[in-house]
Parts: structure tokens; sequence; C-alpha cells
């Protein structure tokens, strides 16, 4: 079997690997829509096994810019009803010519469990609540070409933070990369506190957001919550959200960010959305140019000088 | 915000807008299968929240006729679970690079009040009972080309008027192409009178089928009418169908037509589907032509001249 | 209405015609990951009203490769709700200009039916338990490539043989290229009489594993027995599976295969299934191969000496 070369989590990469990716990430970002010939005639596969518009066609979009051909795999209509695990339906995929697996999967840490044992390129998309790694990457690039630096930046995450599927990988990646790190949400939705890494703060959502350069506000995960969870909507806006109120509290040249889809008036006033200090659009073209950026270089391999470093990911 | 162009209803379009896309039509039309590279590397993306096969694969056909890459939405495997708004899938679309959405939806107008707010083309493949541009001006070419000229034609459109996607359309652009509408169905399946227009008759079905250029039969909507609505199958045939009887009544040169898909037995005797005077497939070809034309009319902008006086649907 | 060309069941075709698909199927074979444009701009669709992942992918790697268009019915969110007949959707994509369809249903003859009444190819990805074509000539691409020939060969297939999708081609196809087969299953699943060509023989499963150069184990089709008819999966291995220990009896030389996906533990030791003597992976490999040569031969038409004599299915 040969070397295999996966993106599981930023927690994989060195601050060197991360800042060539965002390099690429950013080259890509400023030719869009320019149609690359790259993977032409090479097949990648999609397999999202928990729904997904979003980061699905954001895959799928970069995928085809590079050229590539693309498999989409959809749960419902797929032998996953016969019981097929997922690991013979990569070495399935690997045996038809498939070179990368993008995966989105309730199950953390399942692509570690898969990374030495099968031979395609694997990405993740999603695992749980573990690891999401271009959306920190793309949240990064677009920190990146605001202000010109990620070093010193203090970013604020505020929310749900619990049942995140991004936080993983920021706690991971942002310190790494010299940014300060703050963390604000309801007590019942923190993470575990052995999952904070040291130098990460938590604080007072005012002071969050008065002090951040960056306010990150995430996604309330109703899906994931039982009504007697928490409070009503508007209880949750006041008390949790970004009202129009805090948002007067940010710092000059302070913006928002989220990583969307948003429940507009639940963690962000429907206005804060698209107004003149949100990059959420901003992340979302970000996030085709960083896939790009995370494709061709997988796939690619030696004309990148650091890939030979990239450790298989265990 | 750039100016957009949709296609949302013939409603918005003028007699010679619409002329020139027919014409255009008629050029895919005579061109069965050539693969052009019209659009290559664009994207655009098919959201149809409704089922369809026949809409969306014609689309598809279409947009990878003229070389553009395709993202096809479904919604049970989508963030629709998740509550984003169309709104908000639409302005994601967009900052990937999506450059037109193709909607299908069960809300009359939903196209109409997005139309200002997005900076991509919409192009309407049937919003609720409202409008379907497309199904009319794939059913004006294949009149054009069986009878050189759509001015003067009449045109019996027969059946299930009320659930129609299509007749919207249809009692907005046939009367301004200068063709004579009469409309013919059961009374608990007419459309409410406000929205018949001047000049639109309303006959028994016996005077449609012997005065009408054109039969249209339209598909009885079964889904949508509970069992009380109405009689069995085979009385509704007997008394609301083109039976074999009926058909025999037609003009010299008159044919028929049908939207597809067909209940066989229902409104139409299964043998007259594909008869001689059956333009129905040709219908599903013409379908493939005329989406060609409206996708590169409204992606291509400035070399249709007509295209700098099509309003912002609004 | 042209004359059609369908591939729906090796039953259909000579030794010779087999020959020459098995020799382009080695060909392709023979140039993994190389991108052809013989298709380039034709439109085909695969139509799978069943679930299945490995086989529909298998077929749009084949598709793109070649270079063509692919269109992917899902049942679920297509209009087969609306009770359009598989008829009219094939009839339908035909006048979209799609030249083949792949199609994979439960209903046995489906295929068979439909191929004097449409203008498209047809290929049969399986119907119920009568025919799957392509799988057999994939794994007996698989066999000649391992023994250089199939005249001569010992093939024993073993298993739930009744409600195999497989089997029907191989009775038909292997005898047919001077196979011996050797059937072996519990008394439940084995086919009925009528269906067993003369010179096809029933043994025992220890009797099969040591004369056979192929042991074929057959999927046990958990989901289409009841409880009630067999035992546990851990006494289906014991009685009728291939155990360890039964795969110490095969000949030297001798091969496993199986068509996937496969119950580990069940029909077969899960440490066999990716052994030096399991040519299973190996198989999926080939079913791209095969599957453009099907495709290639079908589409292109004249330049194969043989399609000239492939007859109109029926």
């Amino acid at each position: 079997m040969n070397k295999t070369r996966h993106l599981i989590g930023l927690s994989d990469l060195s601050r060197e690997q991360m800042a060539q990716l965002l390099e690429r990430g950013e080259y890509w970002a400023k030719r869009p829509g320019e149609q690359a010939e790259i993977l032409r005639g090479r097949f990648v596969a999609n397999l999202f096994f928990e729904a997904s518009t979003r980061t699905r066609f954001s895959f799928e979009v970069a995928q085809k810019r590079l050229g590539a051909h693309v498999l989409n795999f959809i749960p419902e209509t797929s032998s996953s009803v016969k019981g097929e695990t997922v690991y013979d339906t990569l070495r399935t995929l690997e045996a038809m010519g498939v070179e990368a697996a993008v995966i989105r999967t309730k199950k953390e840490g399942l692509l570690q469990e898969l990374a030495e044992s099968v031979d395609l390129h694997l990405i993740n998309a999603g695992d749980g609540t573990n690891e999401h790694p271009t959306q920190c990457l793309l949240d990064m690039l677009t920190m990146k070409q605001q202000f010109g630096r990620l070093e010193g930046l203090t970013v604020a995450i505020i929310g749900d933070l619990r049942h995140s599927r991004v936080l993983g990988s920021h706690l991971h990646a942002l310190p790494k990369m010299g940014v300060k790190l703050l963390l604000s949400g309801p007590t019942t939705m923190m993470p575990q506190p052995a999952q904070i890494p040291d130098g990460v703060k938590i604080v007072e959502i005012d002071e969050a957001i008065q002090t951040a350069d960056v306010v990150m506000m995430l996604r309330v995960q109703l899906e994931r919550h039982s009504e007697a969870l928490y409070i009503s909507k508007e209880e949750y806006h006041q008390k949790h959200g970004l009202t129009l109120e805090r948002a007067k509290m940010m710092k000059a040249g302070a913006v928002i960010m989220h990583p969307a889809p948003v429940n507009r008036g639940v963690e962000i006033d429907t206005n804060l959305v698209e107004s003149k200090t949100s990059l959420i659009q901003k992340q979302v073209t970000n996030g085709v140019a960083v896939r790009m950026a995370v494709l061709e270089t997988l796939l690619k391999g030696s004309e990148m000088t650091w890939v030979s470093s990239l450790a298989t990911a265990n």
C-alpha cells in the first residue's frame, strides 16, 4: 500500500503546513470562477452520511473547477442499506480508481480509524463534533484577508460550543497560528473542560464582543437539543446572541463571522448577517478556494514543497 | 449589487422578447446533440423542492450541452432540514460562484420575492400553479415548427385547469403572440374567473376539440385531488378526456399536445399518446432547446440584442 | 424506429460476442485511469429503481472516463411518484437526446419487455434475480486475467443461489465459455431445478471448494430473508460459508471471488476478503473496464466488427 496523505484534522498539521495551504487558498481566491484542469479526468467522491447542502456544494464546486470527475453518494439510495461498512465502500471506490473521498459522518474519529487501511486520500468534511478542518481553514483565510495577518488577533467564538462541528478544529489551529482565543456561551453549551487547551479563555459574552477583532457566532444546533434543554429562541437571542445592541459594542474594525447556515434572530440579529461588518458571504467564497487548495495539494502531491512532510494522519 | 436578469414568468416578457427566445430555441432544435462550450466552466444549480424527473433532466441536458457545471440539490439530503431559507441557500450559491439557479417550488410567487435581493439568475421551473415559463416556451416552439406561425392559431387547453402548473404561463403568453385561446374542463377544475384574461373563451369539450388547431390536454393532478373530488378515472376519461371518438372530431391538420407526464387512459386515450397527430415527444425534445436558449441568453448577456431590455423581473 | 442494440442478458450473446467484449474490457483494464473522449458530449442515464452504490458508481466512472454526460435518476425525488411508467420515462429521455439507459429494477424481464419499443440502448444492471450481465462479464474477465483462459476452468458458485442477482447470467454464460460449473448451497437457497442447465452439477460445499479453480461465494441476501428462514449468521458461516478451515482445502492456485458487497463473517471469513487468494478488489476494478467496453460497443456501433451481429435483444 502506498503512503497516503489525508486531511483529517488540523491537529495533524504544523503552523507552516497550514500557512502554505492558506497561501494556496489565497491564490485561488484571487481567481474567482477560473476553470483549471489540474485534476482533469481524475475521480473524487463525496460521501455525506449526514445532510449538507453548503459543504457538499462547496466541495463539488472546488472539485469541478479543478477539472475532476465527481461522484456523489446519497445515503438513502445507496447500498448502505445493505449494511456495507464505510471501509468496504472506500475500498470499492479505490478499486474503481477514485483517488479521494470527502467524508461527513456523525461518528467522531471515523476517518482516523480508516486512515491507515485505505489507499485513497481522505478529507474530513466534519466528523461529529471532532474536526471540520476545511471550515477552519476558510475562516483563517477570511481573517488573514481582512487583517493581513493571523498572529496577534483576538477571536471570540460564541454560542453553542458543545455541539459545534467547527470548534474542535479552531481549538487546535487558531492558537497554533498565534491567535488569542476567547470562548463564550451558555453554561449548558460549554465544551468539556478537558477539550479546552491552555491559554484559551472563557469569558462573558459582553467582554468577548468588546475585546475581539473577530466575533464568530456559532449556530445553535436546534436539531440536537431537546425542547427542554433551553429557553425560547427570543430569550436565547437576548441572553446569548449577537443583538444589534451588542454589535455596537464591537471594536472599530472588528468583524462578524459565522460558519452558517445561520439561525436568523437566534444567535445573530437578522440585520447583521449581511451588514458591512459581516464576512459571512466572504467565508462561503473562501470555502471554495481553500477546498481547491486542499484537493490540489493532496492529489497533486510533489509540486507543493511541504507535502512531503505532511504526515500520514494517525 | 449588479442588475440581475431572471426568467420568472412570461407575463414579464414582451412579444418580441418571446419571439427572440423562440428563434434561439429553434436554432438549438436544429442542432440535436450538438455540444457547445458557451458556458464552459460556469456553474448553474437546480433546486427542485418538488419532485420532477422530466423537467430537471431537461434542464440538466440543456446545461451540460452548453458546457456548464451542474449542481443538483436534492431536498431530502440537504440542509433544508436545518431550516435554511431559500434566500440564504441562494446567497450561499452566489458566494460560491454559481451564476444561475433553476427553481421548482410549491410556493407561488417565491421567485418574485427573491428577484431583487439575489445576484444570480433565477429561472422558474414551476412555482405552484403560477408560472412555468419554459414549458410554455417549448409548447410555442412546437406549435411554430408545426404551423410556421403562432399568430391566428386556435389552441384549446383542456382538463384540470385549476391545478395546472402550466396554464398560468399560457394565459399570459399565448394571447400576446396572437393565439386564440379556448379553455375547457370539468366545473370543479376551472380556474378562478379573475385569472382568465379577456378574450379567452370557455367552451364545452366537444366544441374545443372541433375548433382547435392544437388540442392541448392537461394532466389530471391525481395527487392533488382527494378521492371524493371527482369521479372514477374511466368516467373522467369518457366525460372530460380525449377519447378516440373525440380525436376523430379534430380538424384536418390539428395536433395533440400534452405537457406530460401523461395519465394514459385518463385525460387521453393511451393510443393517442404516440399517434401521428401527437407532438408530445417533440415537445420534450424542444424542451431542451428552449432551455438552452434561456440559459444562454441569461448567462451570456450582451450578445442577444434584446437582453438589455429584459426587465428585472418584478 | 431505428434498430436498437441492448445488453439485456448474456443468454442473448454468442461465445464470440462475449469473447470480444472481454477483449475490449481487457483493453481498458490495461489503461487504468485513462480519460477517453469516445462518447464526448453524449448522454447516458442511470435509472436505479433499487438502491446500489457499487454498481451505479462503477457505471458512472465508466461513463465519465469515456467522456459521456451522466444523468442520475434517484427514485425518491423523481416523478415516479406521479405514476409515470418506466416506458414513458425512457421515451422522455430518448426525446431529450439520451442515448443509453442503465437500469436496475426489481421486476424480472422488464428490459426484455421494453427492448423493442424504445429507441435508446438498454443496459441491464440487474433485473430481479434474472440477469446482471456486466457483473458476469467482469467475473469472466477477472478469471481470464488470472488463468489466461476460461475454457476448462472449474468454477464453484456457493451460497444464496436463489436470491442471487448474478447467478442467472453465470448459468448462461460460463458453460458457453467452456467453464465447468458447480453449485452449492443450503437447500432452502437452491434455485428452481428448471433454471439449472444440463451439465451444471450440484455438490456439497466441501467438494465444491476442493475441486474448484474459482470459489465464488455469494452474498446472503439478508434483506430478502425473513428471520425464520434460516439459522444464525454464525451457524450459516460454519455450515455454508467459506471459513478459514475450508479455505485451506482449496487447490493450489485456486482463487476466491465474490460479487460484493460482502457480509463479513457470514458467507466468508473476514480475513479472507482481502487475502492473497482473493480477487474481490480486482473484480471491482474490472467492473469499470467491462462497463466501458459495453458502453463503447453499444454506443459506438459500427467500429466493433461483431456489433452488426449483436442481435436486438428479444
